[in-house]
């Protein structure tokens, strides 16, 4: 479907099923002579797989990345990066039940009345398996930002249940389970998804992407805007139904003055913010304050209550999701919205490089 | 930049700034035999012009389309068609004011900080101006996705104020200058628009497109989703700060079972769904119903209130908006919204019958 | 058809007809900062204009460019470059002779058969008038590529007479219409183009195009490499049947030892080759020597005398051309070709500057 | 250096150097529900592969192809092809001797100047290895062309001797270790060749390649012709130095009657060409006659005899490859230059569907 690589310089391209012998990515257009090791991609993909605590699904998926090509003696070379990570637990188990049944939320009917066959183990393309390796590519975007640039996402909602603001702490997002940095409301939020995931249901969320660090004039307006590609590229998550950059929705119910972010020369003379409604864009290009996107994530649609939905025989049946899964995915896409941001940014910064020079 | 197309096979690359000689755009790929005149895409064009009513900005800007190339006989030959618009109104007036000011909530900083130039006179390629193309092209991408094929805006939301939907009206929204439909909430807005305009200030607005009749099986998963294409798409109009589809954001609150759109079999015994918190959009494509997106406007940047700034001597100093602007963008970003997502719409329909035929 | 743009960063977009009112292009990702004005286009399409000998049609084109946007007080401000010129001699003769019969080696066949619709006023897209917005382009392609850089086209063979390339002289492409760097065959051809032109026939002819003064490291293998590039750039062209680098088609006759350019340090100590049967590329990449490239014009298609052929109603027929044509096309194409290596190379030293740096 | 990719809706991505780990490739954009088994690969794979006679390099490279995605039960499901061949006889032996050194011919020089960074051991992904993947790619592409296609390729010229074209007959291609189509000759190049191979040098050769039984309407002008990218294909391929189609480089030698293909009503009334010295091609668009392209690969650059070169520590030494490398790489190119093909008319025959319909 041509519709599997992403970015136009730094430029992901992935393949894969949930059940299928492998997932892989190539990255192509990444400058030689980064330092690059397997281990700087594990450590991303680790802080995704699932089963590190109970509210995340606990299947086996230890996704083991390899790097098959585009690095040498430790180093990149500018020969596109072939990433690879074996389906360890990929032998198709019994999908019976659900092969010919539509099931509600997810991309059964509509994968196949596009392509007229569908690869049901496990969802197939449409699992969200495939979001592995924007992980791995979203670890090598980091490379390439550099070390000034720090990508970090957190919860800020879990199904009605927002987090306090003023609470805010990077530090508490690796003290508990959901990236949540207001450790009061991650406690709450455990109830809350215990309550949730015996009752066999499910919960949305909010996530927020922050990138720091980054210089002024990334962005390719008027069509390829930094706010733009960061709203395709978060978008493009499964499960993914709203994105927003900095107010967001919240600048419709502004007036001009309210919403538009003043400047004043800070102490050494230089241009600065006195707040950052922008979410770090105006005009489709970075203002160098920290770029603040949130993206809105539905709740799993595989949950074990019976739902009404027809078959492909045209019949009207029930169904309900057997086995384990995110009671929340929206806790897994935490490492993948970051991902997604860092592919964005790295791509954005190749490309001002490309027109306007260093 | 390259950043100036947009779309794979139905192909829009435009060009122009605020007061240059004349707006451009080329559209590639259109299918050969498609009837097109100038009046097609007059009439979109007109529907976007300013000083349609006291609540839009009173420059005058009639906006008058030539199609140069890519029609013969008053069909599309398949060749790429260009269009142009001449600026009668291009005369730069006195822009001595803020060629040096940063104007809060405008690009003129980031412009500057990007290319080391920036043409200040009336924003120059950050101008909303450049819309009358986007709007011009989706008359276009209307045409290729033929008569079956409705995608129409509504405001929904002006400043705090949001329409109440069991009021909801099509027909509405030709009945009052904010395309909005519910008549109760239109009048309404009136009030508090003049009360926005006269204090010289400005407000934010969401608008909602709605595209029906067309098919299941558009979008081109993983990363070029319908839903991801519609995001950036509509993320890259001047002023907006969101995107969402479907239940987009309130879905986060949301139960997985409460969420999921459950089928049954219609009387025909063609599936169908009972609800679409889908937006019609399961796994990133189209599931046949209607498509449904919102996007966030932020308030007009440009009010004769005064607000602080620097400028390019390194100095701070205050700043404020004269002449008339529009008190709220979001009105005549009505059509603008319509015509990205019909681009879209129309691209992902080629890219459909280019993979698994008609 | 969506194949109306050129290049990934430095990116051409046309449009037109023969008979249209204008051709147009869009050129996007020009670096900002550099000096434009349209004189520094004109004298370009100058070059390619006919009816500056009797060797090439008599057709009034004064081609005529206007920058519509992206230059902002003489310097390019990163915008996109709208460019336009208006077709003066459109006025649609009479084509009735034509509009029903497939000219022999025209295109006429196979625009019908592939839109199903032929704008037939002046072969309508599949002119060579098209080519006029190629070299307004190559002329902005060599502000970005600077001075140092020098891109220029010679003919080295007119039908089966070959040029010496001891008396190779650049100064002489200027003092006769054939651009020949060979004064003494210039002169033979002018005898031997007589005699085709007085005779209703045609000629074909090979150009050669050297740029000069790059660096080496730019082109992108495996696919992008520079040479292929440049094959696609040049076979584009209208009535080109052959593109070949360096020795090409020669070195198909030549041992390892023979073809493999040889190296030694300068004076300096500075890799020096001491040959070029690369053609300045190896693997892909340019070597920082001369970039040699040559392609094969097929000779004009439209002759006055009679040929076979069969008409769109199903009847075969003759048909002649009358009025007066190019009797060697291979004139005009010298400018074309050195347009189309130069957008080549400006794309290409803005990708390098992308992943490698400056 | 994001040149890794090919094709814009059939799309080829390949990554791997010759002794990485691996070499892989994904194709996108493949229609849904074509039967596809890895022995469809793997036939043309075993075609390219080395040591096949004593005309070619002995190195093992078995080549076994593993397909890691896209296939379910048989038959292609719409999502990328994921493709992987492990290097089975990857260890670096001792590259000590060259990798300081720039073998003349080689791409050493090149690739370190742009990446300042070179993989040496056997030329990394310089190496004539990755066209493996080509193949690969192109034996999916014939599958999306159908039963009805037929892509051929045979060597036309060896060194400075040439086929006789009355003795052509295609099955004699298999009956040689040239893919000759003239027995005749073929018995000649064997000599030829092991004089060549025992002298320690290298030769240089054309290949032909055409592609019978395609629609009239490919191809997507101005820039996108088909003959535009059949020709970028073919000199992507490594060690290629000129391209040509139809007539090519003679058509320069010919008057405008003779090149013409005239055209008459077949038996049936059918429109037909009384030549084909377009090769299948006008104004960029498939003629429906057969499609004939020829490119020259120039001699193996690795060669016994001792050149002079410089090293990367800047003196003036010689170098001569040790080990058998291929006397003739144009033999191995012959399925090399089928499959670009292939993947160039697959591509454009999706790009027709999605413009024109089908």
């Amino acid at each position: 479907m041509s519709g599997n690589t992403f970015g136009q310089l730094f430029r992901v391209t992935t393949f894969g099923e949930s059940h299928g012998p492998a997932l892989g990515c190539i990255v192509d257009g990444v400058p030689p002579r980064i330092h690059l090791a397997e281990d700087d991609i594990q450590v991303h993909l680790d802080r995704r797989r699932p089963g590190q605590s109970r509210h995340t699904t606990q299947r086996r998926e230890p996704d083991t990345v390899q790097i098959l090509s585009g690095v040498f003696e430790g180093e990149t070379t500018g020969a596109p990066i072939g990433l690879l990570i074996v389906n360890e637990d990929a032998r198709s188990k019994d999908y019976d039940e659900i092969k010919d049944k539509f099931r509600p939320g997810h991309a059964d009917f509509t994968y196949l009345k596009k392509y007229g066959i569908r690869d049901y183990r496990g969802s197939g393309r449409a699992s969200a398996r495939e979001t592995a390796m924007r992980v791995a590519a979203g670890a090598i975007a980091r490379k390439v930002l550099g070390a000034g640039t720090d990508i970090r996402g957190a919860m800020v909602q879990m199904g009605p249940h927002t987090i306090e603001r003023e609470r805010w702490d990077w530090a508490e997002t690796g003290n508990n389970p959901f990236w949540c940095p207001d450790a009061e409301t991650a406690a709450a939020w455990e109830t809350f998804l215990d309550g949730v995931r015996k009752s066999g249901s499910s919960t949305g969320a909010v996530i927020e992407v922050v990138a720091s660090g980054l210089p002024a004039g990334l962005g390719a307006p008027v069509f390829d805007r930094l706010d733009a590609d960061i709203a395709k590229a978060l978008m493009s998550i499964p499960a993914v139904k709203g994105v927003e950059v900095g107010a967001g929705f919240g600048a419709a119910q502004l007036s001009g003055p309210e919403n538009a972010d003043e400047m004043r020369l800070d102490a050494d003379g230089t241009p600065m913010f006195l707040s950052n409604n922008a979410g770090g864009v105006l005009g489709g290009i970075s203002t160098g304050q920290d770029i603040v996107a949130r993206f809105a994530v539905k709740p799993t649609s595989s949950v074990s209550i019976s739902q009404r939905t027809v078959d492909t025989n045209g019949e009207n049946v029930e169904v309900a999701t057997k086995g384990r899964h995110d009671p929340c995915v929206g806790i897994r896409a935490v490492p993948i919205g970051e991902a997604m941001v860092a592919c964005v940014l790295a791509d954005h910064l190749l490309r001002q490089r490309a027109q306007c020079g260093e």
